[in-house]
């Protein structure tokens, strides 16, 4: 569905990814959508709970078809750990696909996820993450934008039309690490499709869903309203 | 809202207005966008029902504050019958804030109706309809973009996010009258918002509602499926 062509698409084309972690996606949609590139060498992928796996292989198999590509290694386990034990420079791409921040994946919207995803990234690397919708929830977005995306070279907030979700919106915090050669904004993709079976996701797409509504840019250019954290 | 600021706005922006004609509307919602734009001389407003003016008058002063302004001639009475007996040439933009398809709106979905939505548009006019969701009318959108466009210059689908609505999504149909000096297409604004109290639109919000997924893009690009209608 279109979440997760743009949740996929968005960091993937903005980079030319050989190495890619996905966190969470237990459906296995996202990775459906990650092994369409064929740049892509290795995708490691983490989710906490393998019987989310097993479901999708039995009941939606559309949606797992990628799951047992010979590119993925499956880790069932808590993605922050992983992102904590993990070496530095390892992934062009973090592709995180949660629940909301309430529970299970409430510390995949912390400060101290986003240190340790930052430093696994390689220089210019991209971390993509479910940024909830704009209608509801202007703090958390600006929270990410502004303070946890202040240790990337960039830090943006995407729009993705979902039909079936609250207010028929998502969005995706999307944030650069420094270091790389080309642009700095994960605005504009640097490759286009070929030969993908896409429903949703152009090239012209990418750029549109960096447009915001005038009350929400207006927020997001403001100085942050949090007190700074220790780490920026 | 963002349906009113984006359905008055889009055509707005893409011309320098005198004449405007807004048929339906009758919150005021949408003549509150259009007095905005100092350069308007003259709005006639045509809306079907008088109660639902003065309901709005009552009970929704935020939304009907530009009702009673002066520029505005209120019109109650049938938009089709009124575009039937107007004069060639005599507006720079036409809105149509109307309901579903369905009852009192149908003959606004008509192709007759468009016929004459066209010729009184002055050259380079270009009317801006109630387009419907994406998710759900693809077939209505294709006949909109397709057969009713096809007397006009340019007809287009611009996207518009509503939380809402059904499926979080409306949008709005495009068309230019030929004969016009400028560019064809009502994607990029001729004019950059002064002086506006806007929530939502933006020069940037306006191009990327042209933004198309995938699946709607290439029905838009491929032949008509429908038979082709007398007058084109």
């Amino acid at each position: 569905m279109s979440y997760q062509e743009m949740l996929a698409h968005l960091p993937l084309f903005s980079c030319e990814p050989t190495q890619v972690l996905i966190v969470g996606g237990g459906d296995g949609g996202i990775l459906r959508e990650v092994v369409k590139h064929s740049c892509v060498e290795k995708v490691t992928w983490c989710e906490i709970d393998g019987d989310v796996v097993d479901a999708a292989k039995q009941f939606m198999p559309s949606v797992a078809k990628a799951i047992g590509n010979p590119k993925v290694e499956l880790l069932v386990g808590d993605g922050v750990a992983f992102a904590e034990k993990s070496k530095d420079n390892s992934f062009d791409v973090i592709i995180v696909d949660s629940s909301d921040p309430v529970g299970p994946a409430e510390k995949l919207f912390s400060k101290e996820f986003y240190v340790n995803a930052e430093r696994i990234l390689k220089p210019g690397g991209v971390i993509c993450s479910q940024g909830e919708c704009l209608w509801l929830n202007e703090e958390l977005i600006a929270t990410m934008v502004q303070d946890y995306g202040a240790c990337f070279a960039s830090a943006e907030y995407a729009t993705i039309q979902v039909p079936t979700y609250p207010s028929g919106q998502i969005g995706a915090f999307m944030a650069r690490k420094r270091g790389g050669k080309g642009e700095v904004s994960c605005r504009w993709p640097v490759r286009e499709p070929k030969d993908m079976e896409l429903r949703y996701y152009t090239p012209e797409m990418h750029a549109a869903a960096f447009a915001l509504p005038a009350f929400l840019q207006r927020r997001l250019e403001a100085p942050s309203k949090k007190r700074r954290l220790a780490w920026q």
